[in-house]
């Protein structure tokens, strides 16, 4: 198995495009990716009850598991915008279906960005077109920055290894940036393999890996409208389709695994006004949705978050937002690590000096362990630091 | 009625006192408030799970509802410091109550500041004997100083009315700052009356009091591991003991509930970074835990926040976060309201200006109206925009 570029053109058949056409100010904002024969679809869309009509759209597409492209833009949500916005985004689906010489329903459609602002249809349109004119097997840099919002770069990742004499393929781009949350957040992602698989495992493939990656980052506890993580296969390498729990799939399973990991660890590290990583591990939960519970709590703390951005070793924020997330743990059973050191255990401080818990905040990526001490479930979020330059972003972000 | 000056320190019989003994790197940081006889006592105690020993010492104290003084530190929490942080605890309670000759029983102790660090002992005893000596009948403002911690002002509030022809008053001061979110936060707000009231009543007070102020207001969503609101009657203007339902009983419960009202807005717009106030008020919900759930997840959103601090009619935001917090309202039945504008309702974006928006958010204090469509239910959060200010004071907070 080897990490190659090419992201989602990466697999055989699949080409993509990112061009600029109006939507947002400047940067490309419109970005295609089509299969050159019908692919096998699956998805994860946002829970948000307030979900834009991509989402929507997307929901009834992947119940048919077939589609030949998606279109996306950013810069505009087309979310809580009415019944104009169904009708904007049905039409997305058609130009880009006309184009195709195909039926609208096997097209998925992705928006991202500002709530509420009916989306510029001309220039869409004309974004559409000129997307399918510079279609290219080398697209997926140029349809990575047309995803992006307030993210800085774009995020590629790409797999391949060699089967039954074969070499397949899969491939991913996201984008990400703020709103990012577990549940998704303004999060896409598109995943493509040349691999056949059909819908039914395909999904299998997502929900095995999108709770452990997309949904277990947080940048700041948002989750927004329109997230979805797409996974396409169409095939390309003419292998037969995969069968469940053999070694192919597994094989499948683990590098769509990984690929949403490095995309999931990418959006964070590339969140708004990110500037260092941190990792909150709790174990010692009586479930795992407890685990997750007090994970969040402490992954998404402000106290905590800033604590990070200041390089501060200062674990009772840790346990105060422990404290606060409803679970009835035992204090006295509570224990705490940055990184490698235990700080509190017993109802007690360790004694560990503060130039050894300084050492352990200075590191790029932090761990911090919790043990609730009230049984083996566990569960890890993956956060980043809150600077200013969070508040920076998003008190401007005009709407 | 009228508000008088005085705050804790108005009704007869108490006297307070702010010192500074070192525990702080500058300013004040021990009060003491005393009552020159015994009084009922009635509080509201954090529900963190990590409670501080002080926290701990009330649960028993508020039991027996009869108390003289209470003493209070600000620059550390002592809280999660184990057996020592208990010692020092009682001993804090034990300094005060030699100094006055009665049982340690009657002391009430609150510390709020950083966790993890023992107190420094020698300074605190100190700091009670100097605090002791220097009691005031206008000591009120000097003890609403002494419990600041990165909050700049002192809050204090007082309110007398004539009742059966004596002059009654109830007073209060309090400190926020950080951590300050529904179930209280780093928040200690002490209040006192001259009225003779039983403790049962007090409790009843301040029951009815504190969902509607000190917990409907949220600087971070952090809850803390210290809060305590308290509430002393010592019977000094000479009236009978309060009867339940009776007039003067349902003025005290008006006259509480508007201390603790202009205490939490003081909390508010002096917390860490806030240069805004704005209301997120829920309506037709299908019941109040639901209407309590939604206004917080907008209130709490660093995106509405940041979006106040910017001036910015972004609603989508407040989509955003109503339709995160798993309520399942029909989304065409959400209806948003900036100050008295509707900017979403059946689904559509209302045809309103940008300029009439901006005009909304552009109040010193705006009011966010958010009805559900559910039901009759409401709930009503006070919060505080997020500015770079905010991240500036919690990542050089030093442990």
């Amino acid at each position: 198995m080897q990490t190659i570029p090419g992201g989602v053109t990466a697999p055989i058949g699949f080409a993509a495009a990112g061009v600029f056409c109006g939507i947002k100010k400047r940067g490309k904002d419109l970005a295609l990716i089509v299969s050159n024969r019908p692919a096998a679809v699956a998805g994860t869309l946002t829970v948000n009850r307030m979900r834009a009509p991509c989402v929507e759209w997307a929901q009834k597409i992947l119940r048919k598991g077939r589609v030949r492209a998606i279109v996306a833009n950013s810069g505009n949500a087309n979310c809580c915008t009415g019944r104009r916005g169904v009708r904007d985004n049905r039409a997305m689906a058609e130009e880009t279906a006309k184009l195709m010489g195909i039926p609208a329903t096997e097209v998925l459609v992705a928006s991202t960005g500002v709530i509420g602002q009916p989306l510029p249809m001309e220039q869409v349109r004309n974004g559409i077109r000129s997307a399918r004119a510079q279609l290219k097997r080398t697209g997926s840099h140029s349809a990575a920055e047309a995803i992006l919002t307030t993210d800085l770069r774009p995020k590629e990742f790409a797999v391949c290894w060699k089967t039954a004499g074969r070499v397949v393929t899969v491939g991913g781009i996201a984008k990400g940036s703020g709103m990012i949350a577990p549940h998704m957040a303004t999060m896409l992602a598109f995943l493509t393999t040349d691999l056949t698989v059909e819908p039914a495992l395909l999904r299998e493939a997502l929900k095995q890996a999108v709770p452990h990656t997309f949904n277990a980052i947080t940048v700041d506890g948002e989750m927004s409208t329109n997230d979805m993580v797409l996974l396409m296969a169409n095939g390309g390498a003419g292998l037969p389709p995969l069968k469940k729990n053999s070694p192919v799939y597994r094989d499948f399973l683990r590098v769509v695994r990984e690929i949403c990991e490095t995309l999931a660890k990418e959006i964070v590290r590339d969140g708004e006004g990110v500037t260092r990583l941190f990792t909150v591990k709790v174990t010692g939960a009586a479930s795992s949705t407890e685990a997750m519970r007090a994970a969040r709590q402490i992954a998404n703390s402000l106290l905590v978050k800033t604590m990070v951005a200041g390089r501060d070793p200062n674990w009772g924020r840790v346990a105060a937002a422990a404290g606060a997330c409803g679970i009835p743990f035992k204090p006295e059973r509570l224990m705490i690590r940055l990184g490698l050191l235990t700080v509190f255990k017993g109802g007690e401080p360790a004694s560990v000096s503060r130039a050894a818990m300084l050492e352990q905040v200075d590191q790029p990526e932090i761990v911090m362990g919790v043990d609730l001490g009230r049984g083996k479930a566990e569960a890890k979020i993956l956060s980043g630091d809150l600077t200013e330059e969070y508040v920076k972003i998003n008190a401007k972000y005009t709407s």
